[in-house]
């Protein structure tokens, strides 16, 4: 069975970086299926990265190798992971990019990759993706075990990304927007059904303020707003057949709000 | 062999929604070889996703199982379709979006994707390409009967892509701007041929009417408009080394007449 | 071992035509693995299409095909080559798009594809990408001997690329603008080291001068220029943090001049 090499990164698809990678990993492990999940992060956004990432593991084969470089930190001290979690391998910088994964998956481990051996013998100042990571990410998935790669690591908490719960509130922000224009916040289903007691909810997001709870889009009127749980479980606000981040001028890393309405 | 999928969404590059098709596909059919046909269908304009692969799907082999989602109806009664025609498979929503290829293919048959036994276990509302399209597409291309997705179905005639035929004319719509801003009109070779005793033909786009018929792009000067039989065997309107589309401001769902002059 | 193709083009990602590539491909080579190098080559663009490949192409392992279609002169008279340089093999129009490669590997031979036992049996005016050279690169990735395809041939030498030398300045161009607006020259390490026994440099892009060398982009603050060799090889223009090429306003083919100040 061909290994599986999934590659998420904000390298953008004009240049040859990706395919650099590409390359490097055949070399080591040919005949793996590489699937890319996003080469569109916007620019160093390791928050959007690690959304993405969250939204789209979960969907693969045990075993699988989740390579993810967004990694504003190049050439600078921050270490080189490989973690293990929820049977699937992951290898990228150590700043947060798989910290929604770690969250889902409390049974993980890590490695700082620091065996030498398993790099590209030249090493460049800017692209560790290439140097680094990806012969990593290619031996995995020919079946080197994890410790070979490195000594145990511990992992950096993000700055971003808290949640700060009040009596009748939920203060979150803007992880990611997608393709369509959602919105979508870091309040997963668990975090909003704490609150079950509550009749109503709205969502404020800067200044507009969106009250319709739905299920599906199509709920509701073309070009009117709703808040739903996304397919990746957290809560996101659309707008049937728009662009909802356009009409309210929200980006990544803006607050967000959740109102609980007649809790007692 | 390998067996091969691809896949033709509206779903953009910059989330993650692809790859979780592709990891459920590669979870049920290890080793197939994924090919990309493009995720930049405009959202939810199923006419262009319906000519997009038209322009693909013959060039590849026989048993080529293709999942395509464009899918405005998602969640509501729109049936789900497994297609057979011209010795490929056709998987997606039923509304319109392999109506060039039935066209191409009369020998078609269809079924409904009724079998649940082959779905994902938990079935979003907003995601059907994940949760029903990605696993029937996967067990079709391992070797599953057609049969066994479900029972036979009617196919949807889609509301648009008619041509109103008249004596000097054919009046029909822009199904396509492609990257190069080339303009594609759903007037196939045959159906302009039925007027070969016409003395020459001319193109009218809005107020814009284009004189110039030639074989290749190269026959005009730089700059200059043109219409020809793109590769694809459509009738399109280009401009040599420029963007036809932006210089006549010219979008898909355009109305599109041929005029043929001098046939008696 | 699945035999390695990849693709480099500017034919965006909207439309069906790489994937058509890759159908025909498959038909010849079941399963080969497709790697992208990148599809948003600017439309036309030889130059960049030149550079992007020469960036992706050393990493893949030995006889890797790079199929390459920037192609604007298609239709025309131009022949269409197979090379064989650096253990690898390149198939594309000859007008220039291999030559940072084979400026790297003099080792060079090459074969003009006249076989038409190879091509499409049906061959357009305007898309050779899928009619000649996809299957010419399938069948060489099949095991196919490149003496099969045609005969021996030149190749062309493009009207870009040059640098003129004088006693204390090297002037170019600007090859390529990736990704992150980093601007990327057509000096390599080797020329500039001529000149070891300056003090120091600098490098001029139309009215702006750009003062600081610099090892790694975090070197300066965030909004700062700098110029580095990058991952290439080939020395750049950068913004720690931002893009250099909107800041400034440059395009690719835009002249580049690199001073020498205090050698003697």
């Amino acid at each position: 069975m061909a290994p599986i090499i999934t590659l998420l990164t904000d390298f953008g698809i004009e240049d040859g970086y990706v395919a650099s990678m590409k390359g490097v990993i055949l070399g080591i492990c040919p005949g793996a299926s590489l699937v890319d999940i996003s080469h569109m992060i916007p620019p160093q956004d390791v928050r959007a990265g690690a959304y993405v990432m969250f939204t789209a593991y979960k969907y693969f084969p045990a075993g699988t190798v989740h390579l993810a470089v967004v990694d504003p930190g190049v050439g600078t001290e921050r270490r080189a992971l490989v973690l293990k979690a929820g049977g699937q391998y992951f290898v990228g910088p150590d700043n947060g990019l798989f910290s929604l994964v770690l969250k889902a998956c409390p049974d993980w481990s890590a490695r700082s990759l620091e065996n030498s051996a398993y790099w590209r013998s030249e090493i460049s100042n800017t692209f560790h993706g290439r140097d680094i990571f990806a012969p990593a990410a290619a031996h995995l998935a020919r079946g080197l075990p994890i410790e070979s790669l490195g000594p145990p690591s511990g992992v950096v908490t993000p700055p971003w990304g808290s949640i700060i719960q009040s009596k009748n509130s939920l203060r979150g922000q803007v992880m990611h927007i997608d393709h369509f224009g959602n919105i979508i916040s870091n309040f997963n289903r668990a975090e909003i059904e704490r609150f079950a007691a509550a009749e109503r909810l709205s969502i404020t997001l800067g200044s507009h303020s969106v009250n319709r709870f739905a299920n599906t889009y199509g709920e509701v009127e073309a070009g009117k707003l709703l808040f739903l749980f996304g397919s990746s479980g957290y809560l996101e606000v659309a707008m049937n057949q728009g662009d909802a981040a356009e009409a309210l001028g929200v980006r990544t890393g803006d607050p967000a709000v959740v109102h609980f309405h007649g809790s007692s």
